[in-house]
């Protein structure tokens, strides 16, 4: 009887984290609509579409980061959930919170590279860090709806394991702060930062998979 | 050979379970793509952009709406669709309708986005709430296939937990009918009793959420 | 050992079953794309915005007949997939090739929708139901590549089950043909026919369903 | 104890893998958005339909070349994962970049669709190849990460599957390099190795899935 509980708590948190999954795959697959194919109107010729194209190299940026930073995000996501053997409905709803502004990311990613190189480039490099603010406080939700009710971990998860995240995760919310403040100065600056963050990341979730993987 | 049996059914529940969650992750992410980025011509200033950017506050509130009342309904499909361990063709149709009119939501909240501060807002909200009339009404009518034939629930569900989703399917359709007459009055009542109605369903389904971690 | 090898062959079956899901989800849910949002310039009260819905009928006819057609061809994919226990290379390139034609769907329905009440309706209506033509010859073609190699079926699968495939499969691509050449004289007979076969397809796939759940 | 971790490495790969497919999937179905339905304007008779619809012949092959090409890549792509039973750091962003340039394949189809009968034709057709060298390249990362930490293979894997892999891998950066430098003396020259490429590994994958089914 309790295995089959047991189950239905798997089946549970599976739920969750594949709808979770597919919301970040078609986030992130969504982001190459912002690879505009150019329209040329008289001049079509090779020159010209290669002027365009190269033009358009801010899109490619931030078509780089944004998917790198989502896909980060989904090891992030996996890595939490590897934790967990229930679900709550404030977890839930921090859940939801998080992959609302996970699918708002190819919109701000297509504002920053239609403004990179116009006069509003700085507000459009403010949303786009700011988007990723509002992720990172969306995990600081989930994370926090995990540590209010520990009943909803795995009873095998090391104290710290929960206690790295803990570190981890109370970076986020300020350097994307950060960026979202660098990005009324310079727009580099904004870019670089978020690019530093999910590269930095990307770097110390190895331990992670090295983890689970031991 | 029961659980050889018995196992073919899950599948069979768990393919038309991962198909609709798949339609909900999709719908809910289409939402973003109305999210529009301002085209300004000649003035693109920070200050221009700005304005632009708040002035599409209508879409940012829709967004919102749609995506809660569409994840808050994912989580009940999820409620409903763990008490069953068979499918019939009638339920399978009415799930049908029900992810038809999901899929039809990122249009009326583009719609409403528009709309919102036009002349036609009232007619875009009451198409809002109206689709939230059908989504609501497909819900009763998988609700009524599975009251129908009782030998698609697994045996272990509570006649409880059967009455209390009853009772609390019979809210939706009115509610959504209010809100779309509302919508003719006033687009802020329309638009109020839409949120209400998610965050009252966000609040009960914690019981829900507590019952299945039990 | 062989249940080893029983279970790497399911999930061998699982993924290009999880695929195609994937596919067919994707793709009815981007038939929504099609419901156009009016613009409409200088005067958008609630009643030119009424005028303008109300004039997009054909949309929404075309949305709700696509979709369901979709519906009924996923419950008929889940059907034959039930069936089977491995995959050849000619089965995953005839599935790729009724995919291909699903994901085409959204494209023929928007063209009908354009196009219905204007000169050339008969032709988008032609190219309608020859896009269905293709997706029917495209189950065609995977049914034929499981008789021609019954290794594939479950031992379990009774012939009878089979029989009755084979002959329901052979009215797909003559009825659709049928439906185009009838587009070049009545737009609505063709939709008509197209209509009147998901129906029918809805209607004695409760057998299949009765079936499995036996 | 030792079963449990390994349920859990599986369920690691696996998310990996359903993550993947679902890019793939959606990847796989946006292609169709690049079919485009022609605006007529003022004559929209059956002929003028006709005429624009086949006018626009490109994007019909591009679609189906484009479409095969990741269909083959999905199969690949499940060919190395069923190898494996755990993921690393390496893995995971090299298959990062591989889907990163999967999601780009819908713009450089929808780019080469458009310039195929224009001026540009030559460089669009090269980014178009240039696209599916770098996924070539992606394939070429992920199977490096895994020859290099050779304990991410399912012990049961025999070595030569891996020299298999490893020889026809070889081939995808430089044939699909030679497309790219093709594509400048002639469209048509770059378009058919691409389609020549799917259609042989397609031709291949047959002993893939027969060693899988056995």
């Amino acid at each position: 009887m309790e295995s089959r509980v047991a189950q239905a708590e798997q089946k549970e948190t599976g739920r969750l984290e594949a709808f979770s999954d597919g919301v970040f795959a078609i986030a992130i697959t969504l982001l190459a609509l912002n690879l505009a194919i150019p329209h040329l109107g008289g001049n079509s010729s090779n020159k010209a579409l290669g002027d365009a194209l190269s033009a358009q190299w801010p899109s490619y940026v931030a078509f780089f980061t944004s998917f790198f930073t989502i896909l980060v995000m989904w090891v992030n996501h996996h890595r939490v959930f590897r934790l967990i053997e229930r679900t709550s409905a404030q977890l839930m709803y921090a859940n939801g919170f998080l992959l609302m502004m996970t699918t708002a990311v190819p919109f701000s990613t297509g504002l920053l590279s239609e403004y990179f190189r116009l006069p509003g480039a700085r507000l459009a490099a403010a949303v786009y860090s700011g988007t990723f603010v509002l992720i990172a406080l969306g995990y600081q939700l989930v994370w926090m709806s995990l540590l209010r009710n520990r009943s909803l971990f795995k009873r095998s998860v090391p104290e710290t394991e929960i206690a790295t995240i803990t570190k981890n995760y109370r970076m986020g919310v300020p350097i994307y702060l950060l960026a979202t403040i660098a990005a009324f100065f310079s727009v580099y600056a904004s870019v670089g930062i978020c690019t530093a963050l999910w590269v930095f990341w990307a770097a110390t979730s190895q331990d992670c998979v090295d983890f689970t993987a031991r």
